[in-house]
């Protein structure tokens, strides 16, 4: 038996919503808000789950709670949950994981063998992207799974790992054995829990937006886990100055711990001003939005867009409620680009070596550890306390 | 003694604007919709203009009338000009030319016997860029032309070409002698004169927004002569499905002969379906809005981005009078961009390639021959008209 | 019952050959020619295949033979086969092939209901890919297909479709129904039998060599159906002059008919100069290595990246018997660039697109269309014949 | 009066070199070592420079001694000078400096006063760029300063650095004032005389082989200046393990201090071996070659890219005196990329704010500091002894 958080829902669709063709009555919604009330987070005890040929069952030893559990398990003033994008009911939730393998399906020592090489083992540490690809549609076959026409996810709609044991494809499993150089016990398990951040925040930056060149300017707007993420990764990539703006103090001292320059308390200086000063004028070639604020800095982006240098990138991850205005004059007269990502695939080895050579150690981002007992109280915690870096459950 | 258009304007600056480093009272503004009123343009008769030791002087013989032209000649009810960038009084107007050598300045021979060969000499057809970037700010130094501390524009803050004969600086000027293996006589100078806009829209669709690779479907919002150029470009470099949205149904014939698959009236048409059907539900890699109304298209790329694959990049160079609304959260959920552009610098050479090769004939854009007599007729003109391609002065 | 062209080999390894853990003895090898002797190709009668739950049953249209076919077939003093890569015994060979969908697994018709759409039905004209990769390990995983750790080919190791029927999986199938809109009956099939080695063009030419700037010049060396689906895809994306070079009077006529300016025989003319002279000496900015003869003309690409203009690219995709002398020193001096491709995963819609529209129309390169009966023979004719542009096996 | 150390030659053509358009007799020729025999360096008592309108008298403060310093003082067994590339007679050596404007020439206040800023006066810390691009080409006009068709080299064909004062043109020099929020006094100039060797390696890595990935491995051979300028870049953009293959214990220490995970001694370990030891099998995305050895390391690198992962990049710095054998097949199979660089135009400013930030100290790598005086008896010992880092002449 084994002990799970799992995330119950009623299906109570809004007026005017039209069930798509994944879609399922009462059970997986692609637009969570849209139909899904009462979220209730409940600490259940269970069988272990089974697992299939190409599957592994591992033991869970940490697993970070996300901006997206909390938004989850948060309700609107109609009760509708606050997650706007693939959500099933009564599935466990935590994508953010680490664990060791403890039994493998049969087709995969099989496949070792074949390879000559045995990746995978009992006892092997690993962590699973969250993207469930399906590997057959036509993003499937170009490699681009994070575009995948059927994706699941972990955590969302698929079981996840906010539990003591998770179950896990072998063709989403990373193993995390090169952190063991750097790390040990529980602390690589800390550190291999938060590789899923890291990776989102990499595909971003780096795949996505193009990354900068070694020597420009870096701004980020947001402190919470994934601006902690952006900052640390924009200065190990050479950026010169990497700037940060968050209201919390706690939230600042970590980004200056992970490599920030400057960090500042967006309701006590003037955003613009503090940008144009630190870069002598010339602004950033990154601001990454990882705050969802992208509707309320829209002028100041445009100001700076025009103030500073050409070639700017506004780069968007954090989810806001609200459209932002973007200056179309600036990007012309600028040369100036605005790019949103969310995904992770593909990134991930590349992440987990950063992490093992020590360039990023993303346990300083860790606030608070906590058992799964106290996950609900947490996810409830975290709708106000904006004050955290990473809160994460220890097992 | 030889015929100009000059530009005539008056000083009168809006309640608020005030004068920057690089501004001129009563000669030049950066932003001229600020600073002047009254627009009238004269034909003049004057001497010819003298050449600096770099220079060469140039007998225009074709030059076209730009969009900017027109803006610069237009006015608010209140009398201002109606061109929101760096404009000159007095000055003489036009910046797609094409000419002939008739005299270089001295160190230009000394030059050329340097480099052991004579690219420019008296008969060259050439053309010329209208950037006219300092050489010595730190962008130039980095070879960021279009992104100068201190660009002068010629046809906007220096004399132009629309005159019998113009002056450009050595390293202004670009060779047409090439065209001469397709074109001859007057039509070799009126396909020379329209390389500043193909310009232009290869600065924004290979060089700035990136390209697209062959096979993509390409959608062009606007069939005047930018939204041409970009039709006649994406269809040479591989798009599949090249599909235009313009009301004249002249501007939709050009269209179609210079490489559009498809080109529909956007009032008769739904242009999201039209798209999504003609692409098979992808959409398009590139859209390319060349009419200055992305602000009243926002939501229908919005849309778009949503509905079609991910990845797909919104490039601007229309010039509108409203911001426009991009939807952030489309932009996160489908990895797409948004970019703009505006100048040429760096690619002349491979423009010059492709008419020469007949890759692209830019003379199908051309509905209007005149005389430049006529230019303040058809700068009245093309106000309202919204039917023509390109009209071009034949000298 | 149906007929099928399987290669028998013997089992013979070189001295000192040792086997990998990818090889099997007696059965595969990853490098064909230091295992395999006296390849023989038959026509044999046989069952038609069973297909597992996520795998069709293609009824085979039209299959050309491709440079590997005949290396295969080909064998040395001793007897030992010519082609150096993986290679199983016993296999149908043929992996450049289109044919009709008679059979579905039925995992397959499950997931169309779930993705709402039914891509694949019976009836459907569909060509695969030859690269079978595993899906499974870390290169899979990161949506690098053509350099997973255990690939299989089909055709090589796996049965191809020199066939009257052959079987793929699910995730390696592609659509042809958009060719119907230009072709039909057989023309499509043999248009879309020739998506395969356009598709391994395209890979080297667009994803791994970048692509060239629209108006840049590109040379081809050799004009067997690679080298003419290089000439094909260079001129398409707006190549201002593409070169060929190639003995053949018959493949240089196909060049020209696919989009070359020039066509050459290098035994007649001085490439260098010919090219020099032609690109108005800047040179090129892509020669596309598709005679597998680098190692003889490793001087001349030396001494045009150093006439040419800089920034330069030597594509291999030739495989030669000799390796290539680079000159270094004018790599660094000219900033040029040598690189080398193989595979084709990732570009398949693109390509079928650009033949769907009509950008390419790969039926001008076959000059024979042969019966399966006749394989055999051909395989041996085309050791020496180096005059075809495609041959294909029509059913 | 000033001293400075000018470098005489004799005008000796080997048989059969030809005078190309851009050589004189007895004073400049491109490749020197065809032309030039018995250099000397002497240091000289003469009059202070003049300047023209647009140059700057620099009083200098720090000035390195490059390879290139060394080569053109090296003769052969003949006596011809060991450079290659451009030299000129009786010139001013020294190209990697730092100093202080003393003048100005009138036309720069002129211009600072249109742009509105004070960028350059008496006293600002400056360096300069040795490529003295005409401005006037083609490819200048693209910005492509480093292929600039008449480039002239400051301490090579130019009067240099290696003196008390210098002069340099407004467009070629860049201010160090950033430089003085870390460094001071003598070490700001220290600092500063080393951008020069840092912006080459910055040129070759990220703006012309394309950077790598972070968390990617990295191979640097050879740990003389450039070396261990690319194991500092490399480390400071995030790769993941750096190791660099140096005979002498003294760079090797260096190296380790400004970045190298690990420094090897090539003649007492298997380079390969320890390559995949470090790099768990998968190799090195970026193989650096500092050394001038390709042609001694070609088959370790051949091994390398077969035995890694695919998609890696051999880029050339060294100058070899021999070609290195590139196996085309190796770069076939592996989409394996060669290529080099030379230049350093367009990427000061970002290598300026990486030392102004500290991401580089540059100044780890001196390890002498001399006289002027000491100059000729240095380029001597230099000759023979590869243990320095940088010799560095202070004023």
């Amino acid at each position: 038996m084994m002990k799970a958080a799992r995330l119950f829902l009623d299906w109570y669709p809004r007026e005017g919503s039209q069930l798509g063709p994944r879609e399922i009555k009462g059970k997986v919604a692609q637009e969570g808000s849209k139909f899904w009330r009462n979220p209730r987070v409940e600490i259940v005890q269970e069988p272990l789950p089974r697992i299939g040929p190409t599957e592994v069952l591992i033991k869970v030893r940490a697993c970070g709670i996300c901006g997206s559990d909390v938004l989850m398990a948060a309700f609107d003033g109609e009760g509708y949950t606050r997650y706007g994008y693939i959500m099933g009911n009564g599935v466990i939730i935590g994508h953010e994981f680490s664990g060791e393998i403890v039994e493998m399906g049969r087709r995969i020592d099989e496949y070792q063998r074949r390879i000559g090489k045995e990746v995978f083992k009992a006892g092997t540490p690993v962590t699973a992207q969250c993207v469930v690809n399906c590997g057959l549609c036509e993003k499937c076959k170009e490699g681009k799974f994070d575009e995948c026409w059927l994706t699941e996810e972990r955590g969302f709609s698929l079981d996840g790992a906010m539990a003591e044991y998770a179950v896990a494809d072998f063709r989403h499993i990373y193993s995390l054995e090169d952190l063991s150089e750097k790390y040990s016990g529980e602390e690589l398990f800390l550190a291999g829990a938060l590789i899923e951040p890291l990776a989102g925040v990499y595909k971003a930056l780096i795949s996505i937006a193009g990354s900068l060149n070694p020597g420009d300017n870096a701004v980020v707007i947001g402190g919470g886990p994934i601006g902690l993420a952006g900052v640390a990764l924009l200065k190990v990539i050479g950026a010169a100055t990497v700037i940060l703006f968050e209201p919390s103090p706690q939230r600042r001292e970590i980004a200056k711990a992970v490599g920030a320059d400057y960090a500042f308390d967006p309701g006590k200086v003037n955003l613009t001003e503090v940008i144009l000063e630190l870069t002598k004028g010339i602004g950033a070639k990154i601001y990454f939005e990882a705050a969802g604020v992208a509707a309320s800095i829209g002028s100041d982006i445009d100001f700076l867009f025009k103030a500073g240098e050409a070639g700017s990138k506004l780069v968007l991850m954090g989810h806001g409620e609200e459209n932002a205005m973007i200056c179309t004059e600036t990007l012309i007269s600028g040369y100036n680009v605005v790019v949103g990502s969310h995904g992770h695939s593909g990134v991930w080895r590349n992440v987990i070596r950063m992490v093992a050579t020590g360039l990023i150690d993303p346990r300083k981002m860790i606030t608070q550890k906590i058992t799964l007992e106290e996950v609900p109280e947490w996810l409830t915690i975290l709708r106000s306390n904006k004050e955290e870096g990473k809160v994460i459950v220890v097992f």
